[in-house]
């Protein structure tokens, strides 16, 4: 039966992100070293008022959330019942602590659970459910790139998870794959879950294409930087040289060089590069630059879902040249959770694939992952491609 | 014979420039009000820098430019044969003098008259002259957009031009306009002059779309206001609304309300709201939002593309829905010239058509002109659309 | 015997550093709102620094704190052992946690008891020692201050402590005092302790002058609000005028206007305005302005030292018009230790007296606090003077 | 008879002004390089401004200025007759024209003279005659400091005056003059004219000091540089090394230092650095700094004045050490004219002397000028001194 389906999988969900969670202290649930990188105990909460803002409340569940909280854990939604806390202050936040964000999560979980043994067939709710459930696994991501941001930047190099991690698998060279053009579908048919930035499903023309079989890896990486990558202008988009040399961009964020070479700063810690492992924490500028240089682009998002079926992948999101638009045709939902995607289809450049901090089952072909250009913080990659 | 014919079209582009400055002060030359906007002498300047950069110069002809001179007036061609002075401080240059750099500019006009009567079978020569000239017109329309901005600012409202502007032609009411969809061809054929950006031509698949007839008329624009439309976020893109709520847009730029009612700052002062004119100086954010509150959106540049043949434009320049990228198949020229138009494909917007202030015949169905989302000094309005 | 007596001091002072921080979670510990408010963690380690910093280590007793944290919690000495951590940064570091720090204190503190008790007569570390008790002092009142701003932009309001505040005693209503001027001396004598700031003691020759019995008091601050004060430039400093402007000035620090009436946030929590108490949390360009509003101004330090035996004092820091500049004759040690207040002789305005954050026994008449004229965290009130 | 003298001074003054503006084209005039530095043009007419603002519009002679050019020519008076134009957007003005300026000018000019031949008596009117033209001539050094920073920012480094400078005359050692400490006068008696900031003469208590001779010369500066002076914090105030630090300074303003060695920007020109010369251009913190390093000080300005009948001055602006506050007893007259000098009494370092840019006979003994510590566009250097 689906609602119980549902609720196995809601129950499962709340538990992982809490799981998730476990290693860390109430101190570092607070950490926020940038505006884009929010507090655990921010996703925790917010995860949870979700749930309340989007069925609970709607359905006269009592409101667990007092009216302050509701508002500092409202993320963006213009058009919900409360405004919102500032982002860049959301690590001003001592209270509520975590211990009562934690009991906040469970007195939500038990409503959900309890409001949709007694109305199991509220279609409109269960839809909701649904969308709460993929929104806290892109949270869980988020928790993870947001914590090894917010210690990062401690200088002693705390590790999320002490244990070592495990060894990268080996790797075929990369070779390129090719791909015929033509009409092609892109987008996702709607049958399975899919947020509303996937739809409608609708024809594409592509030429034929070539496609890497690999993403970039560190070691490729290193040799642009050693070509002095970083120094050249003409490799790069004009912002991305502004905003490169404006930071002093010298490799992707979390790479450290010292007299011991090379290291990365990970969920692990601080360990020596691992030439194999693909390239993580690249923006778009320095992805595209990568392509140029070697004399190749990044593949636009409908060649990337039409490639995807005979590619291996999921290490890394990949960072397409497409901008994030709607599809023809696409109108988001009425009402506040018509927020949730379509405001931001302007400044952002879509990413396909999905990572190692992606939970399981989470991405799909047709999912549309965006950030902004300069966003170097998610485990965000590059897969080249060029023209057949 | 093509030299001939090309070499009248540069002497009359060139003292189509020095026409349009006729009308400013030496001290209006030099006003630089914001970053975006550069001084007319400035403009003047670097029209002539173009040839002495990519023909004189590597043609061996002797330099008109000094080295200092040479650095103050390349705009942003980071492989160009010196580096560039700061954008933002075109403005605080007394020296060279107005007088000066009409100077500079008949040496240059001479010398390119010359070297091409002494060269006339130059074929890469004769392209970059061509290219000189469709920038040199460019350039034209950026001299109003820019002094219109400069002289704005000043609170005494100092018109351009101080003769009345013609009546606005009577205008019929806008209609929806049908375009069936299918394959369609995108770009040009580069039989006429293109630029690199025009290129390659390649279909696309579109689907059944509607398109207006008419672009937004000031009225239609000043109903959105009186609904509220600047205070109203569910109409707006997530970043647009942030730019709106800083800067404290209420109107599009240029506008002012006072005891008089509306008025608009243009080339010919400030002057009462004309509500049949289409309206200008709207963002991209500005006129999605208007898009949106009417129930329909704006066109993509392949349906406006589609659908130009059959409209009546050049008004002003309309924001499509598609962010600026390379068509498949691009590729920059190689060389300095690379950096015209490829380094910006991204965090701009495309609009189509032409304006008020666009050189007769420089303008062309297939023309992509892009800036980014917030700009609104250029004579930039909205056309509607909506899937049929 | 003086060591003992020193190290009593010495161990009481550690405790009640620590007793301030009991009702502080970690969360709570952590929090930094401001780049000028520090976390209470970073109190705690950075009085434990400075002891290992100026006495254990230069004795060659071994480190407590390793090199990332003797870094992590200097202050601002640019010639000690290592660089400092960012101040406006201190707030990003869940490592080392609350419990470590306070790990870290306990063996410093058994490490400074037991050097002493091995070299009791090292004069110059006696001499250090009692600095860094008076330090651990200023760092007490810096814990109230800071965690009141920390928690205050907290729109839930918690209180440092929750337990009700005591009554403000009943007060006499102020009045001029007169003092007659010639020859005065000014700053310590320098028998008991005191900072290099207060010294040499030399003469002044002051006019005959008033000074108020009592400092302004919220109800008579009000009146001032009430009048326009807040807008009325003619009352204010330049750059006063221009930073009320900026940052919206509508009333002291930690007002709040609501349909209860005004209300003061404060460690209690936000309690509604005690009229009878004296007004906190004022910039000096607020206290200035306030002064000229009355017909009066601030008294100079040389003034303040000199009506004090004579006035009833301690509730608030009372700023002074006297901007902070060496005594003649000043010279500051030699070492990093010179650095503890000489370097900051610019820029900054005396305040005298003392607060209800101060702990007893800490100021004294020669007591010189400052702060730049636009601090208002700080419980900073203003006496008025005025010329006889 | 006083008028006559007055008016002939006024006279004088009015076209020792428009001499100076000779060597400058109506494009220099308009230049603004930095919020601090105004544009000749707007010197011209604020000067003008003033006269009409406070002595003819008073009277009721007929306006001159517009009321839109009334604010725009305003500089910071809050309580005048009209609000004012931002600072940093003086060089955005490009009407009224030069040529109107100087048309303005002239017709205030005779508006005065005819004002004070019908109303020769009127003595607070006569007063402010007095003010005004020292008024104008504060604004010629500005003219001249300030072109001399907005042309230096352009790369071709025009000269204000082509002319080769005069020789540096002939200069002594420096030594250090021994001063008797005691009760000192300070302050303008007020037989002559002065600026409300000079009043009330009053005493204060000297110590014995020693004064240099003469002020720091560029080879003494150059040895500063060399041995590392910009790059030792211990030798700055933290303000200053901040400062420093954050805006790159390695030498004084317009020091520049190529294979040609050391150079400095003039109103001559770029010329060779001129060792015997008094050291021009630096900021309070750099004078500062200098003298730590030389185990000296700055004098405080009571020193300054005390010891100024037995030294030859006026080559450039002495720092003093001394912060610009007011006199004892001091208060700023009524009305618009009390903001000239009072409400810029915080945050601001007394210089005093003169420069060569000075006009002769302008300033005097008891003369305050003054600046914020980080100024280096003033003709400003450093006098050494020391305790006795």
């Amino acid at each position: 039966m689906q609602v119980e389906l549902l609720l196995e999988r809601f129950t499962h969900t709340r538990r992982q992100t809490e799981a998730l969670t476990a290693p860390l202290s109430a101190e570092d649930c607070q950490l926020q070293a940038s505006p884009e990188t929010s507090p655990t105990k921010w996703h925790l909460a917010h995860t949870s008022w979700f749930f309340e803002e989007f069925i609970l409340g709607p359905a006269g569940v009592d409101r667990v959330f007092d009216a302050t909280r509701t508002m500092l854990f409202n993320s963006y939604y213009e058009t919900a019942s409360t405004g919102f806390w500032a982002r860049p202050a959301r690590g001003l936040l001592s209270r509520p602590s975590l211990a009562e964000v934690m009991a906040l999560r469970e007195r939500i979980s038990a409503n959900v659970v309890a409001f949709f043994r007694e109305s199991p067939a509220d279609a409109e709710a269960l839809r909701r459910l649904e969308i709460g459930i993929h929104h806290e696994e892109q949270h869980q991501e988020l928790i993870l790139t947001d914590i090894l941001y917010n210690l990062a930047v401690n200088p002693s190099e705390p590790a999320y998870d002490a244990a070592s991690p495990p060894p990268t698998p080996p790797r075929e060279t990369s070779r390129w794959q090719h791909v015929s053009g033509g009409r092609r579908w892109l987008g996702s048919e709607g049958r399975a879950f899919c947020f509303d930035n996937e739809t409608p499903r609708h024809e594409v023309l592509l030429r034929d294409f070539v496609i890497a079989t690999e993403p970039v890896s560190n070691d490729e990486f290193l040799q642009f930087i050693e070509d002095g990558g970083y120094a050249r202008p003409e490799l790069w988009l004009s912002d991305g040289w502004a905003k490169a040399k404006s930071e002093d961009w010298r490799s992707p964020l979390y790479w450290r060089q010292d007299a011991r070479g090379w290291r990365t700063m990970s969920l692990h810690g601080a360990l020596p590069l691992d030439g194999v492992a693909p390239a993580r924490h690249l923006s778009f500028y320095e992805a595209h630059a990568y392509a140029t240089w070697k004399g190749a682009r990044l593949p636009t998002e409908a060649e990337w879902e039409a490639a995807a079926p005979t590619l291996r992948y999921g290490e890394v999101w990949e960072w397409t040249q497409s901008a994030y638009s709607p599809y023809p045709g696409f109108r988001p939902p009425p009402g506040a959770l018509g927020e949730y995607n379509a405001k931001f289809m302007c400044n952002q450049i879509v990413l396909r694939g999905g990572s190692c901090a992606t939970p399981p089952g989470h991405a799909r072909v047709t999912y549309r992952n965006f950030f902004p250009p300069e966003a170097r913080w998610q485990f965000s990659g590059a897969r080249l491609a060029n023209d057949a």
